[in-house]
């Protein structure tokens, strides 16, 4: 397989059969392209030429390509298309994608999207998951599975799969639930083929399946899944009720914006933008972080006017203030970060204080070898050994300190249920600043005597 | 179901069992426990324990087990253990699983588990995946998946299946070759059951299947299954033959293993470690961007002397040195970062130029905000209206050359095929740190007239 490139000569191309109108190259030209592949032309498309684009090709193809659009692209094309039209896509769709899609609708014209869905069981099945919190288990779950009544015989159940699985793309397990729809158990393909068709499905299930509840978090989920390498967990309400599905494609999902939301925490960055958003909405996710560091440094410089009477006999100290700042910072986010991904990953064992006590250990290994290094160089530098003596010393403190913080305010977050990943990256940096600069000062002080 | 959790108390009863040598109740009572919870509880017994409880289980659930352990108890464990008693293990895994253990034991014993693989077919299969290096598709792959010849009709196909399928644990798709064993295409299981069994393959098939090359970096194949919300995909060789089949599983693993390398460069930590490796592993890891950091921070010291003159009739200039080198730092590894995610996804189209563009506008947009912030602060602190001016402009060049450096060096590494997440955390902002200091005197001096 070439993988496909979008390039700058196709999109040319297609825009001009676009203002062509010449909609039955467009659709033939189209017709062997990948949905996803569609989506990666349409976001970059003028969205009157998306909209065209969308309205010409069949709503088979152009409604997972809808799923697969950047979300402010997407809004805008609905933004263009009739209820009716938006209905005929949201037809094609499975339940999930098309319960996401009428959750960025405008609240006006919900009601008219979901009367216009011919199939009213589909409509039902979409409207039931509306009602789900996106940031759950329900919010992330389709509808679209295949289950049969433990009290059926095996041929009823073949009978009954053969409809069922009309509707599911991938059906990698059948369910066994009870007359109240509780979950039960499972059934293997194999199985089923080798038993007799009188057989009782009761006595030929698996009763052990992997499940999630409803309210469970998608990080939650994601965990399981990858940890217990399934493909697919049923879902299931307070009282055990099958209520969905949820497929290993999504979790993929999952794991990627959890990853890269992450990552931009501990750059500094808030909200999800990426590199094309416009100017406006970068400058929204990166000033407030940029102005907490002003009032860092701020608080910084008015910490080191109180010191202002060391200036004249030891200005090498002020010399070295945007080492101190640096390491306490560099030393607080690899701290933080590992405590952060170790939470990811469900890999922090033990208890908060031998946490710390191992941080401290760590800081003061690291600390000492800096301060060596550090006590050669200003001694070298500028031959005075009493103050680079104060300064390698206050280095080290800083160093364990900075450990300290970043240790112990994402595990101290954690516990309060708080994310921790706002604890890296400025924040972290920020206040170890200040903390660096007046352990600093306050320390070389002490020792030079002043 | 309730999820499994490892309590301190089943730890400790189980210890208990392996001191008893009870093996008969540890057996029943690890039996129902899933492999990957076995793993669990193996990563926090002590070596001689983990060996015992292995060697007690069946192979079947210890194989699968030792592929999720930690790698350092894992290979611990191995070394207790004879060729023959690997051996046993290796059979029961698929091939992908049982080559990366092979990669990981001595040379001396490879040889020697090799031969001791009863199944001669698998062995061959372990040995053929051995060639390929671990860092491309071919060395993610699995041996094992379903595979037909376009020539046979669809009694031979369906018969060869059932073979076929008893080695498979999930089969997702059959795959059509030629006689020289060239991927054609892939059969759909609906179409065979619905098409005469007199019907040829040739004539029943899809001729259209995503594939990879056997050279393909294993970032390139998660992007790929993850885009298209592929399953599995079939690996070919550079002449098209079918080699080999990914499976999403692993993809996963792929995926959260580029996040956290990424997250853990931003970080400025070095190498794979995780919160519960020794201090002396975890130093390693920090240490050397540590010393970076020291090696700036001595850098912009000595920048700093070259102003000394300065210091008596401006001693405000040097109050704001860790908040010029800590915006400096900051807009430099918000920039940075996008750039990174931008690529890690795809996300970045355009020239080089643009973007950069782009970049100095945001600079200049979130620097002037800034400015007129600390404009503010400083004239009602200090009361010097031209000093205050002086700091404020030189801002304003701080962020927009940290803005420039951040973009320009990830886009550049990236073109020179250079992992641009090195350009992430210390290295960004300890360069940052020094450019910032010097073009902040440099240009508060001219202005001051000095």
């Amino acid at each position: 397989m070439t993988p496909f490139k979008l390039t700058e000569e196709l999109l040319v191309e297609i825009q001009q059969l676009i203002s062509e109108e010449a909609h039955d190259q467009l659709r033939e030209m189209l017709t062997e392209f990948h949905y996803a592949d569609i989506a990666e032309i349409v976001n970059d498309l003028e969205i009157e030429e998306a909209t065209y684009l969308i309205k010409q090709l069949d709503s088979e193809k152009t409604s997972d390509a809808l799923t697969e659009l950047d979300e402010d692209v997407r809004e805008a094309i609905l933004g263009n298309l009739s209820p009716k039209e938006i209905a005929v896509e949201l037809e094609e769709l499975d339940t999930d994608d098309a319960a996401d899609i009428i959750g960025e609708l405008p609240k006006s014209i919900v009601q008219e999207v979901i009367s216009e869905i011919d199939d009213r069981e589909h409509a039902k099945d979409i409207v039931d998951l509306l009602r789900y919190d996106e940031s759950t288990a329900g919010g992330l779950m389709a509808k679209e599975l295949v289950k049969v009544n433990e009290n059926w015989n095996v041929l009823t159940c073949v009978k009954e799969m053969r409809i069922q699985a009309e509707n599911v793309t991938r059906v990698h397990s059948i369910y066994v639930v009870d007359d109240e729809d509780k979950l039960k158990g499972r059934l293997s393909l194999k199985d089923l083929l080798t038993t007799s068709t009188r057989a009782n499905i009761r006595d030929v299930y698996i009763n052990k399946v992997d499940s999630v509840n409803v309210n469970e978090k998608p990080e939650e989920v994601a965990k399981i899944m990858s940890k217990y390498d399934l493909e697919a967990i049923p879902v299931v309400d307070e009282i055990g009720r099958l209520v969905g599905r949820i497929t290993i494609d999504d979790i993929v999902d999952v794991i990627r914006e959890e990853a890269d939301k992450d990552y931009q925490m501990a750059a500094g960055i808030s909200q999800d933008v990426d590199s094309d958003d416009s100017i406006w909405e970068l400058t929204r996710a990166r000033l407030p972080w940029l102005i907490l560091g002003l009032f860092g440094g701020a608080a910084a410089a008015v910490i080191m006017g109180g010191f202002e009477e060391m200036f004249k006999a030891y200005t090498i100290l002020f010399l070295f203030t945007p080492l101190i700042a640096a390491m306490a910072g560099n030393v607080g986010v690899q701290s933080s970060a590992i405590i952060v991904q170790g939470l990811a990953n469900d890999d922090i064992k033990g208890s908060i204080s031998n946490r710390l006590i191992k941080e401290m250990l760590l800081a003061l290994l690291n600390g000492f070898i800096l301060s060596i290094l550090l006590l050669l160089f200003t001694w070298l530098w500028k031959g005075d050994l009493m103050t680079s003596i104060a300064i390698s010393i206050s280095l080290i403190a800083v160093i364990v300190v900075a450990g300290f913080i970043g240790t112990f305010v994402p595990l101290f977050l954690d516990k309060r249920g708080i994310d921790p990943a706002i604890a890296t990256g400025p924040f972290i940096t920020t206040s170890n600043d200040i903390f660096g600069i007046l352990i600093y000062f306050s320390i070389a002080k002490l020792i030079l005597g002043l």
